[in-house]
């Protein structure tokens, strides 16, 4: 989707962003996007329509952003030419687009340069060689259908990403539970949160094994009832 | 949807905005979304999905947001204290909503205190009596749905609304072919180049309601054969 | 679509129902189906996806239930046998069926027989003829396709419609909000509730309508602070 | 949607095309469609959510064909031109598009041919403009949002509408219930058959209006005893 | 979705259920939900979007059930004390929701209990996680989206899971073709039926693999005839 | 979908379609459906929502065609016996059907006959098994729900397929990305175009994991000054 109107209109290429810490970022990246939403208050996350193409792959990256017209890749072209190893490539189009707007020969040319995935609100093509390439994906649509090379857009500009706003040099984190985009300005004060979280949920998960129940664990029986939820022993009692 | 995390997540009222001119939000009102769409240069149209539970309505206001939790109209009550008269209020969720989170009683306070309209990316209810009682809604759903009163949200913070950015002051314009949002710092520009096309408009209707063709009037009859569009008498010579 | 499995997958018309007092179903009707839905503790709503092709047309009536095949009416005709004057009809099928499964002729015969509209869990026809006929409908689909009578079904047996289980003899409220269901034996304390209720919605109507603000009429000041919202003047203090 | 690839690729705007004789389409026009399409063998009914945005207009017409890139509205100027009196525009496009196509504009220029209507499977707008002009539109969206005239298609070539394919000179009949193609080499045939079956609904109908149950006019009792569907008395007998 | 209107809304955990037979279970998790769904009558079968997130599993348990408010998993930590080994936890919600109500930790509690399988009509995530664990899920959605614990709802009360009534203690059945349930009263005729039917099932293969028609092997020549199917040798022909 | 309304509503079914040369489908299956679709002119492929149960699967076959009631494989089993070596099964319904319509018997029955795979616009089931057989398949639905054998349909006839026309014997591609349709008449110069490309995309992908940028290698950078798309070094400079 498209940005608020802004500009008056210009089609822009914006080649040097700032980017989050590289430390920051590679920290982030094995945590999971589920812990990092929760860390930051329960904020930041795209909608799950956005899924990936492959499982078992956790990465973070600065946002490189893209905003293209449906069914064109030209922009997309543009962009490679400002990523930067570690970045993650993300791309909304001003209208919805199932078109295949990235194949295996764009993921030659992002790879080329480091990049370490792809997130778009639009869809994909060649994704047998995409995940036999290695390149991840998180996308809308996967579908064969080509495109054209002749509608300008911009590079490096805030972008609607799946209901959230996405700044070029935010962090973006993907896995299998799909797109959650992190502030750059509060990217380090994320990471803390998160990897405090992470310790917590060591010692639950520990004591939710050894069978204690939430119920207890967490001390959520007084609340029932407060809520004015009953227990009875069986349906006759109803 | 949320806006991209930020402020470390701190809920918030902005008691005060600065809105556009009122002059150019009265002169927007009747121009329709279409033309004023066309006029910013094809942008800032919300998601057609969120469309008008009524007919034959045009209206244009300064963009009171809130951000609300599915299902919960607290910040919409605490959003009504800092409206104007003239203003729309602008309702997002932090996650999909189908909740009847707007209704006759708040409709009679927003009247109460001038506003001109409601858009809002979920469901309303009491939509007969909206109708009736001639308060304009855009909305995502209809449901009888009930609300609570529980979770905090934010008033007069950037949200992203069908796709779209909105900042509090922005111009929302809606019609029956659904919402388009005019950064209000572009507001006066927007109406310049919104009033210069309906005149052209005008121009247009008169010569094509004369027989004019289109590929004649636009001058299109170059570009098909430039395209390499081919005429032929009939099907036969295929 | 189907209720659980059951009677060994016999296929049943029940003759004879318990219908809810007259005088409740002829109370609720006018109310509304966003109180009646609060009144009884917000449940019972429908799949809002289930809407009514005419406005400004309330009705209450006790449910004949029919459970169809999907693009099959035979158990519709079934059904008409057995409704009584005031009666709702109610249709769901065994899948998805966008079929339009019922239009001006089993109006004309479910008139005849004095009931009082049709939700249905598919599609319809002849929309045109329905509304100038004055016989409303709430429907998920409207199609010209037509159907068959050849498969089995039931006539008066639970099913779901709509995502609510739908008991032979239940209220159903019906409105240009959607349906609502009201259990049988709790009809006439959800009427009790709902008559308080509007009584009510009357007076916070006249105070709201008078410019008093939701936050003061339901004393919401003090869940705002509890809740962490803070005020601020402007944007600048962000 | 595309039609299956044939021609190698080009792109070609047939200028004359067979149509339908004019009594037979102007005697379809008032059948609706649902007893169009049950007369042909319940065929030719297009996917309903392409539907109206007015009330209580029937109309058939021969059918010009659109086959358009989404989001480009070239191909319809183009057709224009070889528009008669009596015909209806039916578009089609490559892939989904939500974009509003056509426009007050439009439809001044192609009333001033004659034009009875637009049948479309993608957007329009100004659809308040549309509906006080009196020119009826079946569409799949509604949105404000504009196109472009840069890419080459075709006109009067087979397209794809809702799943049905549309020969130019086809005819289709549209009303509140949707839209019904019927092949130009069968409209005769398929007008016989629809007269008659109009005779017998107005029997049928006034049969059930005078209270004749459905399973006795059409002979349904000895089916349901065949199909093995049980009458109870109560649920008590279950 | 919510279960019809009852008990005047209140809010109760049921802490003992009715289970099926333990040999009659573990001999249905073997058989595969198209066989069950056609042994019992063809019913039972769940919406198939709720659909697994892993491959070649099948399982088969007594339902426990949650009625759960939508982006709330209270409900859930309570219904881990009731569960029993062998169960599958069934959570349904009051309206739609596409959160991520259940994870890893929820996945490490109830595999302490010895529950076999989640089926939810909601989101769940770390869904990487729950694979590697073995801990196998039937959901709507997959979504990294947080909750909260602060409403009430009920276990083991009957819910409504994608358009199917699920009474505590029934056979839920699920594979790589979604969720079958089954009643807990007809589980052993469900279960003598599947088994014969699997019989057959393997001499249908047998026959099949070795190129004998199913024309021919279920005798449907004749169907065709009666049907009015025609053979032709060519299109010429037609 | 359902065809366009021809022969007068006949039920048939053709023994004999002509099959594109075997040695243009042999070479056709490795290709990719992207790159196919590209060759022939960005046309052809199949709505993608029709998707693979399988990974890394390529396949390509003449189709044999079924029209089929929803909900009913009658005329599937009909077509078996007219299929060869090679074919691809296409089934098509005349309305939408989430129907589990082909399974694992008749998987054993068309692998009996040489058939490479299966396209249906309807839903399967038995999945575990189809992949374990080694049977691959593309649907637009998975499901265990169950269908009957009762009501006629056609055999090798043209059909609608996810939005394009299929004639019997037209070349099916699939794999990972989806389905792509080349008319059978055009096959011989859709390989020559697509192999063409092949090596080209060969050449490209090598100077692109090199390093050379797409703006370069496909001179892209005239065409953004053209369109008017500005450099900037930093957001700030806007």
């Amino acid at each position: 989707m498209s940005v608020k109107p802004n500009a008056h209109g210009r089609h822009v290429i914006v080649r040097t962003i700032q980017r989050p810490p590289q430390d920051v970022v590679d920290r982030l990246a094995p945590i999971g996007t589920a812990t990092v939403h929760e860390a930051i208050g329960r904020r930041g996350f795209v909608d799950p329509a956005i899924s990936p193409i492959q499982h078992d792959v956790r990465v973070a990256g600065a946002a490189v952003t893209v905003l293209s017209h449906p069914g064109d890749n030209l922009m997309i072209h543009a962009a490679v030419e400002v990523c930067q190893p570690g970045d993650i490539l993300v791309v909304a189009t001003t209208a919805p687009s199932i078109h295949g707007m990235f194949g295996d020969l764009l993921a030659s040319s992002v790879m080329a340069r480091g990049v370490h995935g792809l997130v778009i609100d639009a869809g994909v093509r060649d994704t047998q060689d995409l995940r036999h390439m290695g390149f991840p994906v998180w996308c809308r649509h996967v579908s064969c259908e080509g495109t054209v090379k002749s509608t300008p857009g911009s590079v490096n500009v805030p972008v609607v990403l799946g209901g959230v706003t996405v700044d070029p040099g935010d962090v973006v984190c993907a896995d299998d539970d799909g797109v959650v985009v992190v502030g750059r300005a509060e990217a380090r004060w994320a990471l803390e949160r998160a990897e405090e979280r992470l310790a917590k949920e060591v010692e639950a998960r520990r004591r939710l094994e050894a069978g204690e129940l939430g119920l207890d664990f967490y001390g959520l029986r007084q609340k029932l009832v407060e809520l004015g939820v009953e227990y009875v022993d069986s349906v006759d009692e109803l």
